[in-house]
């Protein structure tokens, strides 16, 4: 069977090298007798693993000492809530909407605490992140009103296609970024933030590691709230190196394989040329197009998750079929947004990309006659 | 390289005939043209694997239509906050603690209401679980004192060795067990508790993935606390099959075959049997022994760890160490206790425990001048 092209927005596409090296490894990792999905999380084998996976993203991503990195499960998701718990020392934080996934982090936030929203995409369905100077303006006005922990963002926003391409100014207080799906896509200055977490599942690994990465001082003191469950107690966490209970083991293992994928390939600089690259390739496409059109604002535009439509619902399924046909899997949008999403991570090939620009101009030749509402 | 002897507590041995397969499957599932590692969990073919594996683990366990299964992350260390946020609704809970994680899982109650101890086997470092007689006494004075939400068992104790052979009678209050290592060991009567929960890495999977099987009027009305994480809320993971956001796939897939695997090789009463026969084998060396003594009490005896010491560290360590050379890992005994620790879930081959029966045999032999300090 030839390799689907793989636009899934996560689980996504992995690199054909790593897939095939955890192959070949599955049942006897390194002459041990046993798989890795064996493997005690004590074994000197496995740490070893570990040690390696972090030494490796700290070296790609450029982790400075006083960073902790943690491989944790349950998810940004999970992570929204041990956010709050662990940070809001005075009980309020500040969030920026930019999307459904900050929405509910910012809910999540208010279990514990008041969460204030500084700016909110909600006016334009999210199509366009909040501009920098609102959220500048915002925070300023919100630390002299009570004060903030911290102030959250999601970065790259994977329903809606949006991506902040500069970072708030926050002055002392911690920046925290969900960085989930533009996570090893592009170089990111790690000291501008105070916390940066990500699911595995886009640019990283598989689904089921939770990649934390956290200003040691942040947490020197432990959780902020004594209702923290332990595990999602960040201190601890890094104390035991992610093992204050059993870790992903498996999970942790195929993400360092894709650490030292991204490593061999470049790092992080070669990750967003390929990334831009393929962008545009699509973006010219919906640019000159008279039947599709992208839905982000142009200026807000992902890198990592390509949103567009041709505006007639009937049509828009009818692409996704046809692309599926044609082997092109995961094109269908989220539900919140309709139309076709095309999730262009580190592993899509540039040639999944050309393929689906082909097949977008002959689909809209094919349908010459029928016109964009726009 | 020949397999390893792997006496591992989790992760742990898992069945070559679902490594091979996994492997077979590992780039490409199923002529999909792409891996399960990449897999949406919305995409048909793993809602395929997902429901296929639920449907197993009900079959193989007997697992009533009212009881929800989720598969979910984190390990029995969060569900032990889960727990008491899911049914703490009076704020009040009975923890039996037979071992170190029953007291982790009493500590991490007591953050969120009042966890009362019922009987402990502390006193014996352990090694004996509390009779039924005082814990069933405790249940009655204390829910005349005060009402208790649920009780809380740990039904194997992997560090120590021990396990319940009789429930405790709860009556109306439901009765919650943590049976990570006893999972799939032997049948469970899924109606005598009101919440089964285990961490996957003993006999139901890869680590990453945890088990909860609860009764479903017990979570009908949500979470007791508000506070309770999203992700932790088991009545929305209920309404969503463990995907509230995106699940340890992978995880998840190979725990669905092991599943098959377990009903092909005829089920639980057929592991039970297997079980019984790999533990008696040990416990019959033991208790013949002049050197070897098994550290649990005899009619507390664990079915799927067994603890063992010289009671002389340095010999113990020998012992050890001479059986990694020969190929048996995993067998150093939990820092808590010391000794040794043989770990024999249920794809531990009985010629496993042959040769570390065989191995105990040899050492005992060479070393006739030494004896236990017992």
């Amino acid at each position: 069977m030839p390799r689907a092209h793989n636009f899934n927005p996560g689980p996504a596409a992995l690199p054909v090298q790593v897939l095939e090296e955890v192959q070949a490894e599955l049942v006897d990792y390194a002459g041990n007798g046993l798989s890795v999905l064996e493997m005690s999380h004590r074994a000197p084998s496995f740490i070893e693993i570990y040690e390696k996976a972090e030494e490796t993203l700290r070296d790609v991503l450029g982790i400075p000492g006083d960073y902790d990195v943690l491989f944790l499960s349950g998810g940004a998701t999970l992570e929204f809530a041990a956010l709050a718990m662990n940070l809001m020392r005075t009980g309020r934080a500040g969030y920026v909407v930019s999307g459904h996934f900050s929405k509910v982090a910012m809910d999540e936030g208010a279990r514990y605490g008041e969460a204030v929203c500084l700016a909110t995409g909600e006016g334009s369905n999210f199509s366009a992140i909040p501009t920098k100077a609102e959220i500048d303006s915002a925070i300023v006005a919100e630390v002299a009103a009570g004060g903030l922990d911290y102030v959250h963002i999601c970065q790259n926003n994977t329903i809606y296609g949006t991506m902040f391409h500069e970072l708030p100014e926050t002055d002392d207080v911690p920046l925290v970024a969900d960085v989930s799906s533009c996570f090893l896509s592009l170089p990111l200055d790690v000291e501008r933030y105070g916390v940066i977490y990500a699911g595995a599942q886009k640019n990283a690994g598989p689904a089921g590691v939770t990649v934390v990465i956290c200003r040691h001082d942040l947490i020197a003191q432990g959780p902020a709230l004594g209702i923290c469950p332990a595990y999602l107690d960040w201190r601890s966490q890094a104390m035991k190196q992610s093992m204050l209970n059993t870790p992903n083991t498996f999970g942790i293992y195929v993400c360092g394989k894709v650490f030292e994928w991204v490593k061999e390939m470049g790092g992080l600089e070669a990750m967003e040329a390929r990334n831009r690259k393929k962008a545009s390739m699509l973006y010219d496409v919906l640019d000159q197009s008279k039947l599709f059109r992208g839905v982000a604002r142009p200026q807000d535009r992902s890198i990592a998750n390509v949103t567009f439509t041709t505006n007639i619902p009937e049509l828009d399924r009818e692409f996704v079929s046809e692309a599926a046909r044609a082997g092109l899997v995961g094109l269908g949008g989220h539900r919140l947004v309709g139309g076709m999403r095309a999730s262009i991570y580190n592993a899509v090939p540039k040639a999944s990309v050309e393929r689906l620009c082909g097949l977008m101009k002959e689909f809209e030749e094919l349908h010459a006659g029928s016109s964009s509402t726009e």
